[in-house]
């Protein structure tokens, strides 16, 4: 399974406006909810260079265990990724970190998640971080770009074409936001 | 939580009177099922080496993902682990082989397992390898020794005391009998 995924960061004004123009083009709410995810690194190699993620989600849904492959394509966020549904926040953080992955930083974020037919629109604000957008269609086939028109035709609609898009995860814009707070060491 | 754990083998005569005895000394069915188990070994150290565990196992009850500590008594195979619920048994392998852990091999076993007060006792066959009893008391101590010394009596009840116990995990016994079976290289 492919996630074909475009970010894009917007001022609080704007998230309100597009919020309201998804349901304007028949966005329907899935579900509204804060999700507390703690991301993990690896014994055997460091993720941020191999661009892969391991997370821990929990949420009104429950909680999932999630691995994310490297970037696929390089335009969008578009990753392969394995999910599995765990009974157990704590014990799943437990038996991670006896495996040797260790606790790299909480992410918490409030989303709002509409569908339109297979896409889901995801209003997100992000704690320490703001407000954005995310686009998102899975995919079963490899070749992905058709999924990627997909995705630019709405970012059009919903006149979002001026807004750059952005590669980085949560994590590592929240880890490229607590390295600049430290003061220089000298 | 600490699983003292004491493993005996015998053969299939004597494993069908100790059921008869755990019976009639009021040991109750829990359950009798099939267990399919493989275990992982880890990508940034040895297993065996390390004397520690990562199985999946899938049986009537549904799918656990298990870490198991080294041993912690010279005695027994007390170890302590870590257990969570998991949704999919292909998804498990396929997350635990992204995160680069590789499958070492299948265990199956048929068990029954009999449950006297809290101490369980499981009479199991398993394939390629033949008929064993294994005495399991959960402890929330860390000083084990008074849990060892119920399952000795119980031992002693069933009239098992002239057999040796056996600390090797059933993966350990199956890989060093594929070991023996594989000609010698000149």
């Amino acid at each position: 399974m492919v996630e074909v995924e475009i970010k894009i960061q917007v001022d609080k004004e704007m998230w309100t406006i597009v919020k309201e123009r998804v349901q304007k083009i028949g966005g329907q709410v899935i579900i509204e909810k804060e999700e507390h995810d703690i991301y993990f690194n690896s014994p055997s190699k460091d993720f941020i260079e191999s661009d892969e993620a391991l997370r821990i989600r929990k949420d009104v849904e429950g909680v999932r265990l999630t691995y994310k492959g490297p970037k696929i394509d390089k335009e969008t966020k578009t990753r392969d990724e394995v999910e599995i549904t765990i009974n157990s926040f704590e014990k799943g953080i437990e038996l991670l970190e006896r495996l040797g992955f260790t606790p790299v930083r909480p992410v918490v974020k409030n989303r709002t998640i509409f569908r339109l037919e297979d896409i889901y629109i995801s209003l997100d604000y992000i704690e320490e971080l703001g407000y954005f957008i995310e686009l998102e269609k899975k995919s079963e086939e490899k070749d992905v770009s058709r999924a990627i028109t997909e995705l630019k035709n709405i970012i059009t609609v919903l006149n979002l074409n001026d807004y750059p898009w952005i590669r980085e995860s949560y994590l590592e814009l929240l880890i490229e936001k607590d390295r600049k707070k430290r003061p220089i060491s000298r």
